[in-house]
């Protein structure tokens, strides 16, 4: 990355929903944002702790025993090993850091998402 | 983590520039919140990348050859071994990940902030 990455620029310029897209590195790790609508797939990273920050709307991290409910600015870590599914009943944007090579299903049984960049 | 954190609020928590706060851990990382008011000092990671998210007002980091101009949801990542110093006119805040063990002036000649968690 060397130039500065303007979320809400990047963020215009697709619409997919879970479909995150990598604006670029940290430390071997993707820098991701992403569009949620609906529910995703329940499912847990076992090696890998999954950070989410809100940019705009209104995110829920489902987990087994709770609902975690997310506005922007708010930031929240799904501890690896931890079964989640995000959900938002309407469009929420997100920026999410990965490991390179984490699928974002985690060990759900559903075909990994390709990893994109924008 | 197991409770979300709502970067504004931590933010208004406390008033110091140049010491940021832990809020969190992912993946070995800290993750923190800034704030900027005036020039840094100059400064590298050999072995890291630095992560800046500005969540208010605007950061300039400056590079040895050029300055990076940085406004809320602008997101940057100095590569490691690159010289930087951070700057601020007006009161700028951030997020910023590190992996832990990090001092925040790098090798800088100063003597290192301590890592404070919040």
């Amino acid at each position: 990355m060397n130039e500065p990455v303007r979320l809400a620029d990047k963020l215009a310029s697709f619409d997919e929903t879970f479909a995150p897209k990598i604006i670029g590195y940290y430390n071997g790790n993707k820098i991701q944002i992403g569009k949620v609508k609906g529910e995703f797939v329940w499912h847990s990273h076992p090696d890998t702790d999954d950070f989410f920050l809100v940019l705009k709307g209104r995110l829920t991290i489902q987990l087994r025993d709770r609902d975690v409910e997310l506005e922007p600015g708010d930031l929240f870590v799904v501890p690896r090993g931890v079964e989640h599914c995000p959900k938002a009943d309407e469009e929420a944007h997100i920026l999410l850091i990965e490991p390179e090579g984490t699928p974002n299903v985690g060990d759900a049984d559903a075909e990994a998402a390709p990893e994109v960049g924008i």
